[in-house]
């Protein structure tokens, strides 16, 4: 159940809340788009919606079947749009996030960052903390990579978006970029999804290798119950039997979430294949499928990368796809 | 390892397929394209190619990694098209199928057919033997049911599609049909496999929902190695942890199906989904990965259908759908 | 709803089906246990109960909340025992049926089961028709094959199963073994499930590797609609996203099993697990959860078999194994 | 590689350590089993194992196939035991933990942690901190949970453990309990692994629910990497497509882990099915598929539990369940 208040005050909101724990339910208040909003959770069944609406400050109630609230689409039916500095998320354009999968350097970042600037990406994407399968591969350049990444933004005035995973460095992380990342492992770190809840930045929040689509609204359920509403989603491939490729790219999840929920999902065909060769044709079908935005990873010498080089473009490969993006992208709003 | 001949004669045939088994390999002789075709099976590794190329009869010598042989790459480069009467699968143009999932009626069927036609489909589907989890449920029209679609075939001039289930079956759904489907359950069924071979005719092969893109190969290799070359395979969604959807759509699949093997490859988002809001951007998104056609569930009042009415879309979405794939196609074109 | 019928006429069985289809629910009469037995399928949520038990020829009448009816727990309380000549599946012993996976010749398969035999086997397993990935993949010596089974069991004394593939061939293994296996693959070919029905012989229906526990109940269903009972589920593995094992051997599909349906289930860690240093462990496992059985791959030259050798014990292996399953049998029974 | 020291100088440990850089691999110095060890990662197929030998203070050098080293049985080849206080895991006791899910009050975990002792369990435990997917569900008793663990720990002398899932509290769970806990969402939370590490306390590793074998070793990896040789493996079910089970337990990682490493491995029947009936039959077998230890969910009230009801045995049942095990026990050591 939602109530939803009227520049209610903090007696009409408690007493509101005392009602809820009565009924053996958990009473939550949180603010969104600038309502004052209580879910109350547990069995509702039994809730009385016209008992609640009697309450002083109340503007409306009303059922939610999903488990998650906030994030769905029955809380608010309007799609969200979520921005990123001067990028929308969720409206007619469709952005393209690229990037190299690791910050290896400055050289390396900048000229990279260019050619994807040059090619139509509008944000830039860059690694400096990598969570590994092994304790002995590259780990990211850390501290000095988020440096790097400020640099280079503030040169080519793009705006960033980088992984978090230790949520003693979220402070840090977010005063070096513009968007967090939650990768796919941390996707029920709850502890950390807490943390960048605070920061009210905007969170792109991967899907779990092996989550459910409730799960992945759940996660973002638990960033916007701690008052943060700028969530993007990001379907980067989910963990079948397949052998040949690195993931399972569920393409059908970007129209299923935008049914569920309100919020925005983007595409990572990189890592939702692993490999090069299917990631523009995935791009493309992502694009057709309805995405919010695409994260691409890029490199200058995929065969050098130091981490996810087979699932990189090239620059020239990454200009090629945009201009067919492009293409169908008139044919979709036509 | 594949031999290609040059009009080579029975005898020096049979001195090849000796040497290779006197190797310890397994040999197999097949006509494809218009080839004489020698198949070497096994370990091959210590194989002289150049031994082979000094035979009687030979035309070139190589060895395919891959273990499908004829369904590869390596053997034939070039694309194949296989024709259903006037409809190229493999070309530049993306032909859709459109109809129920079963035939309940003549009318029914009629109504179906007329409307999809209408829209810009070019084959009508149908099924007469349903494969049903449950010995309960509609088990199809069987024999009736093939010459209802028959009938419509004829009346309406376009040509169909209907899957066979039965090795004792196989004729008479032969001479009923342009194409015969082989369903997801029946992937590996390899009796059923080798009998549909035998009518050279074209076959539409499922993907089973748990089947690797090696064992998907291997199936259409049982085909071809029977003679028949005229396999479409059909991507249908495999089966995954996610509850939502009935299966996972896997596109991913397209585009590397297309780089492992020369054979078409199209996508049916109904049965991929199971949920027909997911079918028209799954569609899209398929055409936009590559697809060489697809195979689309439409039912004049879903609600009724005696199978997989969930699914289904209405003649009316349908016809919309059919104008977003045109402009997305001729996007891709240009 | 089932309805059980006390020497009911011909007159009296068909109002009852009328009855019901009346109601738009689907009929279907079958015998099983001696007694007569009518399922209604369908949307059932409005039927009386009361009012079928007022007709002519009523027992008594029960609503059955699964899919499947003559396989659950509601339909049969009492654990279901099925005999393959003096061999008793789903009793207190716990049955062990063992031999090579494909049938080689006749010296191959006297010595194993001599061997297999010797240690306490009780049944002799082989294949004559092996349904194979590739079609280049040795196919078994089939009709050979068969032949050679049917000697060594008759001059051994041990009951055998081997697997068809072929509904057209049914006749002709039934002829030859004492129980008929229905392979993972082909596990929802309906069109086989109804021919091996018919022969009324006891029934191993392996688990597809990738089927829901009720999709593995239905296909049970399948065979007990058409009036056989003599069935045995076997469990062999599913497949799961783990690359080093062949297969994900799920144990705890015996419990659950056991508990939703009244047919006994056995194991196949050979299948199972793919790899022959695990089938020990899993096999006393598969004891310890409560099978009613176990199938076991040995070979006398596992590195020389012509399908399947590194799943499979040497009979030495086998002979310790078996040691060691006659203890925890007795635990087991403490 | 690996290569083991003997009583080396730092000086000579440090001239290895800049050789492997030089060759462009990754060195990394650990001391673990009272022995000073370097690995060196990345390709080391071209590395002379002889010349390592050479030099002064090298005891031995040898090639580790797999991309876990300190974790693999290549280099640790006999069986290690981690004591838990007085509870030894790996040796030829099969220790039970057993205890709620979560830690609801005192006199729950009192009364709880009384009745398992009595039955046979030789550590307690208790969740304090409750990852859990909605974050409106009960979170745990955080800091006040730990206290009422300890304090129940001492009046019953009995060993704990409990689950830590943010690094910034890994001290102050470490202070209130004998074992650390990693749970299944967080085996790849990389921050934490590193984390606990440090505390050099016995560390009881979660697999993940769609972890394979490798990426689970590698995990342990992390640990070991970091100088803490006290893991258990926990297998507590893997994510699959069956809908019944919460998860499917996945006992053929018993076997296989104790194969490819000498970490002791541990079974949670309790989360692996998700239903209780399944739990004695499942620690039965995994009794019996030759698991180092159990860990189990009690409960004296299951419907009442504040978590995971559905999944937790009754002290009657688990005493009941003690007993078999006892039995099993001493059948598997005759």
């Amino acid at each position: 159940m939602i109530i939803i208040l009227n520049s209610a005050t903090t007696e009409q909101i408690d007493k509101i809340l005392f009602k809820i724990s009565q009924s053996g339910l958990e009473p939550h208040y949180v603010e969104h788009y600038g309502k004052q909003i209580i879910t109350a959770n547990g069995n509702t069944k039994n809730c009385s919606i016209a008992e609640y609406k009697k309450y002083a400050g109340v503007e409306s109630v009303f059922q939610v079947s999903s488990s998650y609230k906030l994030a769905s689409r029955e809380f608010k039916q309007s799609k969200s749009i979520v921005n990123v500095r001067d990028v929308a998320f969720g409206g007619a354009d469709i952005p393209v996030i690229a990037g190299p999968c690791a910050i290896e350097g400055y050289d390396q970042l900048k000229e990279t960052a260019s050619a994807v600037k040059n090619a139509g990406a509008v944000m830039l994407r860059g690694g400096a903390y990598k969570p590994r399968t092994s304790p002995y591969s590259f780990q990211g350049l850390e501290e000095e990579g988020l440096a790097i990444l400020q640099a280079v933004s503030k040169e080519l005035d793009i705006p960033t978006v980088s992984e978090v995973t230790d949520p003693r460095k979220v402070e840090l992380v977010a005063e070096h970029v513009d968007m967090l990342q939650i990768g796919a492992r941390n996707m029920q770190n709850f502890v950390l999804l807490k943390e960048v809840a605070k920061t009210n930045m905007p969170i792109l929040l991967k899907r779990g290798a092996s989550a459910t689509i409730e799960e992945w609204l759940m996660a973002a359920e638990y960033i916007m119950a701690d008052g943060n509403s700028n969530v993007i989603l990001c379907e980067r491939g989910i963990r079948t039997f397949e052998p040949i490729t690195r993931n399972t790219l569920d393409l059908s999840a970007v129209p299923l979430v935008q049914y569920l929920s309100h919020l925005p999902v983007i595409v990572d065909p990189s890592h939702g294949t692993g490999i090069w060769r299917l990631v523009s044709p995935m791009a493309k079908a992502a694009m057709a499928a309805g995405a919010d935005g695409l994260i691409l990873e890029v490199h200058t010498c995929p065969e050098e990368a130091a981490s996810d080089g087979p699932q990189s473009l090239t620059p020239y490969k990454f200009s090629l796809l945009m201009k067919e993006l492009k293409s169908i992208s008139s044919a979709l709003k036509s």
